[in-house]
């Protein structure tokens, strides 16, 4: 899909350590699918104790899995030293978050030294079928040499 | 603040009914504080079942927060046969989530028949102190007489 | 690419026509390279009167091409008696707008009755090489009978 | 408004001799207004070049001026060495541009070593009347060192 080249041998395990410390994946149920350079996909399935007042998941969890998704694939492509945060993002909500399961995309745009620009797709899975349902744009920084990150 | 007047006279009980339909509040932990006319303050305690890999609170579980108050910010100056639906974010993440607690505040910037366009802030709150970590904007739609709305 | 069925016969004349009107596109130079239904394409060449401080065009000039691209793009869906809208729109510049020409592409990503969610992307164009250098995502509105719009 | 110290014992003229480079700001008749640490205030006569297909100033043309304005607020706050570039920004647009002259005010929420947050808001301004008509998030970029900035 993409000839991004990792600065890291390891940036599959990276992720998914990193990603095993998101306590709030486990909460909301989110899996790993799969980690390539450059993309991550991440799964979940639908949960009756995340929804909004209609039934559908709420529109914060949806991007809460794409934000993962996103910030992941950025991170598959830095430095082992590096660390990454979400600087900003934009998420349009095409339909109703209604689905037996729900994957999250995420794919980096251009990567950058200091900022990554990546997009990320939430898709509804029913019956074994794909269906857009939202979409995100996202800035990630890479952050080097803060030792722990501190609020 | 504003000067808006609810076309419900009902507006602060259907907020609240409608919250209380939101399961992923009750899953996140995050309350009403207070409900006015076009501006609805929500709450949550620092949990360490919510956070992204350093600590803080995950930067979708502080967008569910904002997305909910504003949303209902924009629901409460709805008439009594509408349901509101989120078309879109943006956000801004300024500082880690790193509090006691966390404020979210909704607020309508302008309504409209079908589109109301809302802001949204989170808060991190130390010692009392507030601390703005993140900000949100956001369009909002009314949907009349769908019945139920479907996925 | 799509299989948008257009609710106009006269989608392609009813975007030029409108586009015509469009003052700021003769200003600033940009051009209709193609109308299909869903997908519009406009091109600029560089011009030394729109540019920024370091002399890239200016990221306002750059995200004019494109709203105008994803507006007639999503206008080219609408129906006879319909008049389009921007909602919103958020832009990522990825790399400074420097070349002989650019090329607007907007797309549709899913039409609604009120709301259509398209895309566009901003490309430079050197010695023939397009280059993508930003990204929209824009919320379009479909505006029926109110005669003329006023502000 | 704001108790921001500027890095920069000039940054009023920073600013204005940068604004004087941009060239797209005189092609579209935007000048300053006030030039204050963190906050920038442009303005803009109304045109019949610079329109939509309804005779409304192009929402492009308003982004461009809350670009420039929020994109200046930033550049007020940064240290001689740096230079300004916008990483991102989120536009929404509530009413249409229509009015005697715009006023484009553009406000720093948190400045920072790499990345500035600003807003921007635009004003149409009638009768001595000024009404917001559209509103701006954006992600704003210090760059040091790179001698001139090349595409």
């Amino acid at each position: 899909m993409n000839n991004f080249q990792p600065k890291s041998n390891n940036f599959s395990t990276r992720v998914k350590d990193s990603f095993a410390r998101q306590t709030a994946m486990q909460t909301l149920g989110i899996e790993i699918d799969t980690v390539q350079a450059g993309e991550v996909t991440l799964s979940m399935p639908y949960n009756t104790t995340l929804t909004q007042q209609h039934g559908f998941i709420h529109a914060g969890v949806i991007t809460t899995g794409m934000d993962s998704a996103a910030g992941y694939a950025a991170f598959s492509l830095m430095a082992d030293d590096a660390a990454v945060l979400t600087v900003e993002f934009k998420v349009n909500l095409l339909s109703p978050a209604s689905g037996e399961s729900f994957l999250f995309k995420g794919s980096v745009i251009k990567p950058g030294r200091t900022l990554t620009f990546t997009e990320a797709k939430a898709y509804a899975v029913n019956a074994g079928q794909e269906k857009l349902i939202a979409t995100m744009s996202a800035t990630m920084m890479a952050v080097v040499g803060r030792g722990e990150i501190k609020g």
